[in-house]
């Protein structure tokens, strides 16, 4: 036996070596006016393993970058780990003070930044102190591009394909945040999961459109690569432009939470596409009426289920092939579940608070609960919240769901967005759902407002349609017909929704505001 | 850190855990009359697991099968490994002597064999001894049924990725054959490659035409199930019945050497098929002629390349959109190259007889040389051949090739095969691929025969279509006006071509038959 020839370290970062030399003069990346073919990538990267090297980074050093949908973040995810060190991909949209508590609490040395967040990058420098050494990227002019002319092509092998790869910092809406640790096992068959479930091949066009700083961009970031597929970078997320993208740039992929659905699918500029394109969402189940839309305008959408624990989306709505010929309707409702685990996964289960399996009868609620490969090593430098994450070997995921008897799980709540209405829950979601099947209403935030009768009642807040109208009273009445009525809003506000630095709904803000219509 | 969460051992066994519950209603093995749905199948082989633990099989024991393509082949790629032993799928082609041969050193305490072999089995046990416990398969009132049936579910939990999982004995035209170690970590990431390399899905219908015996079905065995696809099973090939299911199974893909293929291009039967079938073919490159015909007919080739020692086809041809566009006999000339190494594979060398890389321009002749996650442990109890074949780290496959400047491989010649005519080499590959451009010609072999002048000169060997006509001297005026004179056959024989039980042309066989006709 020679395990030396049959062992090798499975590392994401494996698939750019391997694309680099068999699509070596294909196109890897589109960044506006600048294209890299695939040994170019391999080659920038190799550079920037030894850039990193060159400033001091030693094996196991964390590197944070600050950037939008560019080449350079896209690179990081190679460079950073041949040069042995660990990425941490920070979320633009946070403010310099909450960035700078994380790059602090990662200890990184060094912090590649986009020229356009100069300001954010010298409050962070200022914030963590002298030690930070800052590059700024984006332009031909800038200094990241001479530290890759200057370096020689390196990298350093990955002896432990369970060591670390990059810390994800979680957006977490209180409390201070907290870095989920991806090793490299995990984020190679992740990405390779990623591939197969959503059919890249080395003829598919991936624009991107999900940040590549939430869980690595589901670690598509690896995955468009090991497809050989195009990288089609976008500095920020327009639907104009992403529509002008679908049009004319052949694009076949791209990813997005539903509210980035919903922005395209009622655009002025949105029109039926000559070609399928797959859309891969996540974050809370697209409705019905979003998932009629996106099928009236030839996008497939596929429901994916994760968190940044989890690798981004080790669950999958799999769908089969007979379930397309149900009305569109049926189809909605089946989409709604979040699914089974992705092919990668280990099983997924729904367990009460003794860490027991609920019965798989789609009624009763329980916690989500995940192990397997594509699980986190834990959180950096927290042993604690580790714990408590994984009290027993099964990380739990703070989402309430039910199992179905088909072992298709579906998420009826985050445990605290639960609304506990007379001694009876009610699904924030539920009530959203219903909210959005109205012709006119685009989005809907359903929270809980205390009530001196009935403990909690639920409150909804609504944007609508643009040139669509309705009035509270209608809109009530309407959810009042469709479901049980100690289920429907007892109020409707109408406006835009407030939303955290990755775009998701700001549930607190809402519970303050729905507080304050009490006291008017 | 709780490295319990996230780390669970690769087995290609956790396909069917997964595809039992996410397809549990859905068909996964259609055998004859039978059908199992995936829920049937895992339970089945669970029980399996547990007839083994019953029949005394401790774990790490060998378990042998011997059958064709059935539902019980099938069953012992996951029931087997369940009961924590080692599975030896045998060659149904070879006879009873070499067989035992094989079952003894394996060491293998039960063999589970189809009831149309029993006279093999019989002589099998008697050969190697009392100690080989026979369990008759493959109807339902065979014993193997009522073993499941009295059976509980039951399944050992892989502790070890990189423990042995089967040995798959080569085919060895001389000498004693070779036990191949293969290990649970790379036939799970061999089955995903062969998954995502040919698009296999849920909705895919996949046709047992090459024996899971090989190579445990190039880890298709295993990969079909990871898609949730469907297995087909067939006894026997043949190509008017594989018409039949081509025609009428909604059959989406299937596997075979280019004989296969050949025997069904021009099967009466043979007829253009309404929708896309994809076909991976290797062991030999595909012909022009062959994939100007497979394209008439609607079926896509892939051209895949692998040793038993690499889990099957570590390497692909991969195919780029543009190449579609080239006539098919540029297209021809591309898919006859080996390729690249798969999207799990390591890098690909080709080398000189110090291990060094030859330059890549397509013409120097070097040996084909491989790492990675799938090659295998090494040979059963055979430490010497084991460092004959890997005496530096990277698998010599026996293989010479050349190397492009696009990383894509091509092989020559098996090193064996090469025909060195007045101190030139003349690959027989490039003989006989000529020769099949002739409209006539079906198949062809060439071997070297001595010469007194040349040292070796090329003799050909030659199968022609039903009704087609070419006399030898025609044939060799073919060939010396497409190739180098001295390349051409010195004397063409007309006839069936002598095959192993594989189903691989004997060269040997030929190459007496060459030197018998220098003594006429």
């Amino acid at each position: 036996m020679n395990e030396a020839a049959c062992f090798e370290a499975l590392t994401p970062t494996s698939f750019l070596l391997r694309s680099g030399r068999v699509y070596a003069d294909r196109c890897a990346v589109i960044d506006d006016e600048r294209h890299f073919s695939y040994a170019e990538l391999l080659d920038r990267c190799l550079r920037l393993g030894g850039a990193l090297r060159n400033l001091g980074v030693p094996e196991g050093g964390r590197v944070a970058v600050l950037a939008p949908n560019t080449h350079v973040l896209l690179e990081s995810h190679y460079g950073v780990p041949f040069a042995g060190a660990v990425l941490v991909a920070l979320n633009m949209r946070l403010p310099a003070s909450d960035l700078s508590l994380i790059v602090a609490h990662s200890g990184a040395q060094v912090l590649i930044y986009d020229y356009e967040l100069e300001r954010t990058a010298r409050d962070i420098a200022a914030q963590v102190g002298g030690a930070l050494r800052l590059v700024r990227a984006g332009r031909p002019e800038d200094e990241y591009e001479s530290l890759l002319r200057n370096a020689d092509p390196w990298r350093r092998a990955v002896t432990d394909e369970c060591g670390l790869l990059s810390i994800n910092y979680t957006s977490g809406t209180t409390g201070k945040p907290k870095g989920v640790m991806y090793h490299h096992r995990g984020a190679y068959l992740q990405a390779l999961a990623m591939t197969m479930e959503t059919r890249l091949d080395c003829d598919s066009i991936f624009l991107w459109t999900l940040p590549m700083f939430h869980c690595n961009g589901w670690c598509f970031t690896w995955g468009v690569t090991a497809a050989g597929a195009v990288h089609r970078c976008l500095r920020k997320f327009d639907a104009g432009l992403v529509w002008k993208h679908l049009r004319n740039s052949n694009v076949t992929h791209f990813n997005g939470a539903p509210t980035v659905l919903i922005m395209l699918a009622w655009h002025p500029d949105a029109a039926r596409l000559p070609r399928a394109v797959r859309v891969a969402t996540g974050g809370a189940p697209p409705t019905p009426a979003l998932l009629e839309r996106m099928s009236e305008l030839g996008i497939n959408v596929t429901h994916l289920y994760g968190l940044t624990e989890t690798f981004g989306p080790a669950v999958i709505c799999e769908w089969r092939g007979e379930w397309s010929e149900l009305t569109i309707a049926e189809q909605a409702q089946i989409k709604a579940r979040q699914g089974v685990g992705n092919v990668v996964s280990q099983q997924l289960r729904v367990v009460d608070l003794q860490g027991n399996d609920v019965p798989p009868d789609g009624t009763t609620l329980g916690e989500i609960a995940l192990r397997g490969n594509n699980v986190m090593l834990g959180y950096y430098q927290d042993e604690i919240a580790t714990r408590n994450a994984i009290p027993d070997g099964w990380l739990r995921t703070g989402d309430l769901g039910v199992m179905y008897s088909d072992g298709y799980i579906e998420l009826k709540d985050r445990a605290k967005d639960i609304i506990i209405s007379g001694g009876e829950n009610i699904a924030s979601i539920e009530v959203e759902r219903t909210l959005c099947a109205h012709p006119a209403v685009m989005e809907a935030a359903v929270v809980a407002q205390s009530d001196p009768v009935w403990g909690e009642v639920p409150v909804a807040f609504v944007t609508l349609k643009a040139g669509a109208g309705v009035t509270e009273d209608e809109l009530v009445a309407y959810a009042r017909a469709q479901m049980a009525h100690f289920k429907a809003p007892k109020r409707v506000v109408f406006g835009d929704l407030p939303r955290n630095a990755t775009g998701k709904i700001q549930k607190f803000v809402l519970r303050d505001r729905a507080r304050e219509l009490n006291r008017k």
